[in-house]
């Protein structure tokens, strides 16, 4: 009972290059079922089928997909096809995919462009990610200041098809430098009578972003104001685009999933298992080859000790537990600072203060976690003092994994240092060295009790 | 030089009851400063503070708490005050605070509303969390089918007031049962003859999402669709609230830190270092224990060869090395399929695809560690069979880790186990086991050179 796979009855459809069939195919899927199916496709067919539709069509099917495929079906689709899709997608997302491309990739597509509109995407792309500039879109309303309402609304009426894209929610006033003066609400210009002049119906001094403002800036702005969207203004207030809500809390998502990633050890971007076999090993081989060496230099400890481990041998049983419950407790307090950085509640200055909330609490589980373990010890392996010795290097080395684990981040995060990647590796290392130490030297101290 | 910390400057404005004072510092407060300062007060300052500042005021500062703070601080209230506070705030901020207290504190602060609001909210409440639902808001603007475009108008002129806090860009228009039958742009609005009834300009058969819509379904309704909010409608066609995309962005926000937060070990919730230290505590150590008595038990296997260690002591340098690195690679795995989860690129039922795309990958990285860690084990220790028997544990250690860590998030989400908290521990267990019986069953079969 060999069923044909949704991605098989696709592929089948774009090789035959099926057109039509392709686009019923696609409108045939549940909207969850489509990026499941896509991803699916071979990198070359994935490409195909872009081709294959309408750009409208084709512009969609992008904007379901994960970025990482986005931009390499880009990659694979003619200079001219790729720009004829690219034009249907709102302007920040055009100048996030080209910024994903090489560099002689995007210079192909944007000369398949029109001149204005290749130049105004080169700059967008050009702005860093994660800041307005980065994040706004240039599909705004503008009207000069001097208007009537009447004379807007006939704009409006006149540019109704160029705005049928756009979310239009505010128009904004500017002058003739392209300074922005005023917002004008839709909602001012229902009520208003027709004569009404601009100047005296739209909101002045308008809340606005600098084109510069980092991530955690718009978010609080957001927070502060109850907008859907605001105008993104240059160092001389000159309007550029427009921030809207739903693109500052996208970033914080992807800022929120690229943490995680890369605290469990996936570096260089999103890993699909559609991407090349070879391209995701080697990015996991890059972390973990750091991550044996420290491994290594850690064990090292072990191996300096090695006549103590050679006398009493149980004790080869618990280094690997105190390692990974060291480990472990250490990564709830790095879970934790990172959490509070994002959130804003602790800024990389506040160590002491960290310092403070860890200390007491490490104290508790580690005495909790080695009372635990010290019995476990004692029982198992019938000696009160092995349990001593276990149980006492867990319980000092709880402390400090998380009072360590509480402050890394911060100082990884001062140090301008990724914090997400390195707390973990260096985190690990550090508590394991001090946990194979303490266990080993303790135990020594108790050889003749051991033995 | 003690400075004198702006918490510290805050507390004691509170403490004597300086309302301007406190409202005047709050307002002086950089926004990105504000969470940080609020979230260093003591539980009891916060809560006076709030009481201390108007409605509105309150109603600010409760928008930048963490959503724990937040409801830690409407329990120190009086009920009065905090319905007061809470009105001020839209309507599922409202029903998340509510639903986040317990059910006695929300029912005394329900019964100081308006009976009508505190039914509506109840309503709200009940709702699952990161359900249409749960997420929307139920400030929108309704209009009866049948009314003219001047009619309208005049229904916006009059209402302008209760609107003004709402974000309004469509008005809804309702049959005689709440039914939805249609949806009315403003600028539509705007652009229309005065005489035209509402049903001729209205988008009939709008776009609408089920009360009972789950997240995953909600991210792909904005995908597919370009809309700012979207119309939720019960089992009947009822309109009972508006969805907005920044609403369903911010929970998916939400829904990715909590992964974060349970995959390393944080679970009941958010923890910030302003809570209770016994709380924390008490959190932390219910994941730890389990998790070390899930070490203990791996560690079992290195006691049923301890013999074997015993004779070639210098093991014991490595078994840490082959728990750690195995755990990293295939917690590499499991990161990828929790992010592939949430993108929808696979589902619970794809284990054939996973494993696929992971045995490969395991294989190779696998031969990559166990070469590197062979050679230092030869190098290090002088024996080419130590190195032998170490990398070629932790070679097929690897494809096994990496292999299980990709599944296991499918199996648990497939059990509708929470796959964040679990398959860590899961993990590390199985990969402790395998890893420290494939060491010692292999010393103890090349015993004789090892020696």
């Amino acid at each position: 009972m060999e069923t044909i796979q949704p991605w098989e009855q696709l592929t089948a459809l774009v090789k035959s290059t099926d057109a039509e069939g392709a686009r019923d195919f696609m409108e045939s899927l549940e909207p969850l079922e489509t990026v499941r199916v896509v991803s699916r496709l071979e990198e070359d067919v994935r490409a195909q089928l872009l081709s294959l539709l309408s750009p409208e069509d084709a512009a969609e099917v992008i904007e379901h997909m994960p970025d990482a495929h986005a931009s390499e079906a880009l990659e694979n689709l003619s200079p001219t096809e790729a720009a004829r899709i690219l034009e249907e997608l709102p302007s920040n997302t055009q100048a996030d995919l080209l910024g994903d491309l090489e560099d002689v990739d995007a210079e192909a597509i944007l000369a398949e462009m029109e001149p204005e509109d290749a130049q105004e995407l080169r700059e967008l792309a050009a702005y860093p990610e994660d800041t307005a500039g980065g994040l706004m879109i240039t599909e705004m309303v503008q009207v000069p200041v001097g208007l009537s309402v009447d004379q807007v609304v006939d704009h409006f009426r006149q540019s109704s098809e160029e705005y049928s894209g756009y979310d239009v929610q505010y128009a904004y006033v500017v002058g003739v430098r392209g300074e922005l003066v005023g917002v004008l609400r839709l909602r001012d210009l229902l009520m208003a009578p027709v004569r009404t002049k601009v100047e005296n119906l739209m909101l002045r001094d308008p809340h606005s972003v600098r084109i510069d403002a980092g991530l955690s800036e718009l978010v609080h702005f957001f927070e502060e104001h109850h907008f859907f969207g605001a105008p993104v203004l240059d160092h001389e207030g000159v309007l550029c685009g427009v921030l809207r809500k739903s693109g500052v809390e996208a970033a914080v998502s992807d800022q929120g999933a690229e943490t995680f990633r890369r605290t469990q050890g996936i570096v260089g971007g999103e890993e699909l298992r559609s991407m090349p076999l070879l391209l995701r090993s080697r990015r996991r081989l890059a972390w973990l080859s750091v991550n044996i060496l420290l491994n290594v230099f850690a064990a090292s400890v072990i191996a300096m000790h090695q006549e103590t481990l050679e006398a009493v041998i149980a004790l080869a049983v618990f280094l690997p537990i105190i390692s990974d419950m060291s480990g472990c407790s250490g990564s709830q307090a790095v879970a934790v600072s990172l959490r509070e950085l994002t959130l804003g509640t602790i800024r990389a200055s506040d160590l002491g203060a960290v310092l403070m909330g860890e200390i007491l609490l490490g104290l508790i589980n580690g005495v909790v976690l080695g009372i635990l373990i010290g019995c476990v010890a004692w029982i198992w392996q019938g000696s009160p003092w092995l349990g001593l010795v276990v149980g006492g290097a867990l319980a000092v080395n709880t402390t400090l994994a998380v009072c360590i684990g509480g402050v890394i981040p911060l100082i990884l995060k001062k140090a301008k240092k990724d914090p997400a990647l390195a707390s973990g590796p260096i985190l690990t290392t550090i508590t394991d060295m001090c946990g194979f130490f303490l266990v080993l030297t303790m135990a020594a101290f108790f050889l003749e009790k051991l033995r």
